[in-house]
């Protein structure tokens, strides 16, 4: 209700502030003697941690993980896994500055309105450190998930500069500090982004995530559809505006011949000719790719000054010197992935409860 | 769990089929001493109700709610509220000829798959008949906001066909068939819409929802952020493939000079300098006007033959002959605002729980 | 959260009051595909049904039942199942004398001072009435269980008047009606109840429910235990006062090693020589009996004068002239039955998504 | 659902196992700026602590809690509170002997069943070590209700001895080890369990809780009762068998006339004559002491040796020789009180929510 869980049957809940002495999270409803180690987890972890590229915050965070229950003998009983990452290079001197201060753009003011106290240090619990407790519990949902679902994030678009979905590459991935899945997207985007730094200013993005190889059934109508347990789960990551599920907006200018997937049989089993649902149809899984995309905000921390106002009403210009990501779409790539893991995980063990 | 039912304090659970006796809900959570009558809901059933114009489905339905508990003297006790809608113009002969095939873009296949038995009557579950006691609860959730705020929405785009944002009236919604802000989309319309019937297929639209007078503090950080309950109930309506906020993904391409919201003092209160960010600020509500779009498919059922199969594993041709909306995302707009509606009051009761 | 629902999986909530048009439930997360027909709920609402013995309120329902949607051709569909029984027999002239009185004991003046509203005819939502959902919802519950489970009920004491548990004989229960399994107890209550209710009194009563056939894992610790869930759902049953498993009470004055249920192998399997358990360990069913026992206070409408005050602050007497149970306890047996049944059923869901 | 949490506005969530690197809970729903201290909750999980009597377990624990988030410059701020703490003296070589064996009485068996996995070295997760994060949980919520509402705790039965209730003195209570409210009472427990102790034995007991300055109105019938809520409070605490509420158990021999609490004016406002409701008519508190008594089996961890099976299927005999408590009744009190707070800090937040 305070909304710090996500999640039903698989459930987790998020504790800790960017510049308090740790965060973490509780994994509850994980299947018991599935086998699950630290190293399982520090892999995705490894994948968001910042300070990996000069596109991301230069904080230093080894994000170690560390599981405190739930596993014996290496494999997960059936009791909640407590996970916990200690912070270890919080410089909340850097935040004094805007201690009374609201950016715009940040949750600075609205949790001021809502809470009336407020951890100004690095962002508090708004900040985007909290999505490290998502790829952590992420990480225990591929476990529940198995070998047969496979799950990919690429950035599509950086600022105006999409990719060309032509040049789609899964292999490029990983090449490159941008999760681009088109090489030549890659020297575009560098010197766009060196560019935004220079200015003190901050740059947007669009994020894709991919599932293969879930089953069809998965999802419940009518009010956790698939779909909207996706949008949910998309939407509540830092600085989302928008998502869109298989051809998303676009299909509001398809007719409706062009847009329904058409089926055939293939092999004994049926085959779908196209995939603008993006392999959901009545909030239910129909066996095709799973295919999100969510839109991200530019960063609000920027060295640009701008108008604000301040807790006692004055007016004020801010301008934030702490470190922050020049895009921080591009470190959501792995957060998505997670929150992909978290529902699909969550909706395989709703899907047994009711039907088997 | 199985998901017919939405919020937290303020709770509804909707129930029925297309062809069934009859379709309602339950509201719970509803605050004691609100004045409710049937015919405040009433009220906006009439907008949502089919075979008004001929961009809609004929299908006959008077939609007369019947409260049967939690309303005594014209009041709220604060016990649950039954709301009943009896079908009356079922005609579940239209239905036959796809008892056994799957209409492709529809929930057909996907119903099969999970639950291994359905009512293709109609679409059963499936069927946009559900939002009719989305639209009754709705009209609940209005009387828990009260006068102070209002919750509006228009049609923005049909097909291809948008909407000139320098055009927008409020007053114009209510004097034509589409809900349209600008009264020079209505002919555009028309004739587009026309022709789609005309040709047996069927068109999408983009519905945005505009909700003012929200006190700022509303919404839960971290995964209930106000934005992801929003996309979450907006994803939740028959045929949405996409919800953004404010800017949406369109923010993707702002510099974040441009895109962060200055603020500045006036009249001894904050004021924005605009509002990219929808009203949502760290998922907390900042006291500007909400502002939500969200994507409807073109309608699965149409005339033109489509390739499928059957439930047997045949190749079949599906060409639907009952009585269809041609854009089923025009009726979706009193959905949308009663879906605004129940974020918002749910919202509401959760914040006094937790800040007083 | 605003208390009208029970279950996590398998969830039903009710609604309705006494004198309203109608009581009903709707029952969600019932797997897809079991047979279920109105004469399989009817069944169980008979047993409950009123004026069927002098020892039960004279009101005259019929108590119909009628399945509003989630059910085709026979099965079920996996969608929720909306249930409805309409008030026939409603004499809201009686109460008229107690509109503005609270009755000692009785929820009156609770709900007065939460709701500042009430709908004071028949107790409203606070009426045994309610129960009738209870049973409907322990009916489908039933069909998730299947044959292999057994649930039975039986009235062990009424008054000061206790049963003989070496005359225990299930045979005896559907013979009279006070559920009794011990047939020498049945003239000896009689006697005391028809004393009872010549005296404008009520009297109190203990029911046992007994499941048989429960397979060993059923629960979900530490907070979801299995008895942790039928303390709370026996307690809810109007005028509940205490619960227990197994040995309950007398279990702190046994020593440890009488205490704790040793066990051998017989068969190959495990054998339990006592049940002081109550077939639940750690919150886990031990695949043992479980044994639940509650206590049910007397009547609070009673025809004897109590001093009392009204909704004004000014000290009256009340004396309630309605048609009253002079031992709702015995008509409580049914509804400890149907609430066993919830409960197992929800956690044979719970534990198939967990645990596979 | 997968049981480790409990409450609804305000939710804690607990982890760890008994020799797992620690134990702690997240504590979420806690409304913002109310002071809290690691010395605040230090306070009431000193009173818990093992190791202070020879009545107690000999596991020597200091039960540092540390405050993980949440908490800011002295006051919470709205968001999760994590509290840890530090498990020190884990004997886990005592437990290899029932590495393979089900101890009778204990949750061995069912987690095995459940799991088919277990930690087995002080009972796991089923170890009442458990409990020091529902006193931790608990020392929050007493800030939710402020100085107004009193929580005490007593043992009213040891075994067959039960005080005497005309020598009540709550200032006993933190006099003796054993909470025990009849000074009288304590050298005969003394007696009992030392002779218990020798025996290699165990012994049971019956704990009562009070709270007083609970304002009517708090409970929401039908489901989630305040009776209810706290009988699945009590209920979830290992070893506990029986809850009842005022009059429990007696209420079912008490005639209508002396059961139902009458009511007269006083000083302008309501005053009960007696309180065998405890506090709680139809679910909902009515401004009386609420009184809750609760049942604790003898600890089934017990020297004497008795028979049982081990995970092979064989016939065997268990024995336990770790540090145990003789009647873990004994500190079941403040963990109780622990529970009582619990639950009246949620529902106080979801009265709120309700009614304003």
């Amino acid at each position: 209700m305070a909304g710090n869980s996500f999640g039903t049957v698989f459930r987790f809940t998020t504790w800790g502030e960017s510049h308090g002495p740790a965060i973490g999270c509780v994994v509850d409803g994980v299947p018991p003697r599935l086998e699950l180690a630290e190293g399982d987890i520090q892999h995705w972890l490894d994948r968001r941690r910042p300070g990996q590229s000069r596109f991301a915050t230069q904080r230093r965070e080894s994000d170690r993980v560390r599981i405190l229950s739930g596993v014996f003998d290496g494999r997960t009983t059936g009791t909640p896994i407590s996970l916990l990452i200690e912070n270890e290079d919080a410089r909340s001197r850097d935040y004094e500055q805007i201690k009374d201060r609201f950016r715009p753009g940040h949750a600075d003011f609205t949790y001021w309105k809502k809470y009336g106290i407020r951890d100004h240090r690095g962002g508090g619990r708004s900040s985007a450190r909290e999505t490290a407790s998502r790829v952590a519990a992420g990480a225990v949902a591929r476990k529940i998930l198995g070998d047969a679902v496979t799950i990919r994030g690429a950035l599509v678009q950086i600022g105006p500069h999409r990719i060309d979905r032509a040049r789609w590459d899964w292999d490029a991935v990983d090449d490159n500090p941008f999760w681009s899945p088109d090489r030549q997207s890659v020297q575009v985007w560098e010197g766009f982004l060196d560019e935004v730094r220079k200015r003190g200013s901050s740059a947007g993005a669009v994020i894709e995530i991919v599932a293969s190889g879930v089953p069809a059934g998965l999802g419940d109508p009518i009010y956790d559809k698939l779909d909207a347990d996706l949008a949910k789960a998309m939407m509540s990551i830092n600085a989302v505006k928008g998502v869109e599920i298989g051809a998303g907006f676009a299909a509001a200018e398809l007719s409706g011949e062009d847009n329904a997937d058409e089926m055939r049989m293939e092999g004994g089993r049926v085959a779908f000719l196209s995939n603008n649902a993006g392999g959901i149809l009545g909030g239910i899984a129909t066996g095709q790719d799973i295919v999100v995309r969510f839109a991200v905000k530019p960063t609000s921390s920027i060295l640009t000054p701008r108008r604000s106002v301040d807790i006692h009403g004055n007016e004020v210009e801010v301008s934030t010197k702490g470190r922050h990501d020049p895009c921080v779409g591009i470190r959501a790539v792995p957060v998505g992935e997670a929150m992909m893991a978290i529902v699909l995980a969550d909706h395989l063990l709703r899907h047994r409860a009711l039907c088997g």
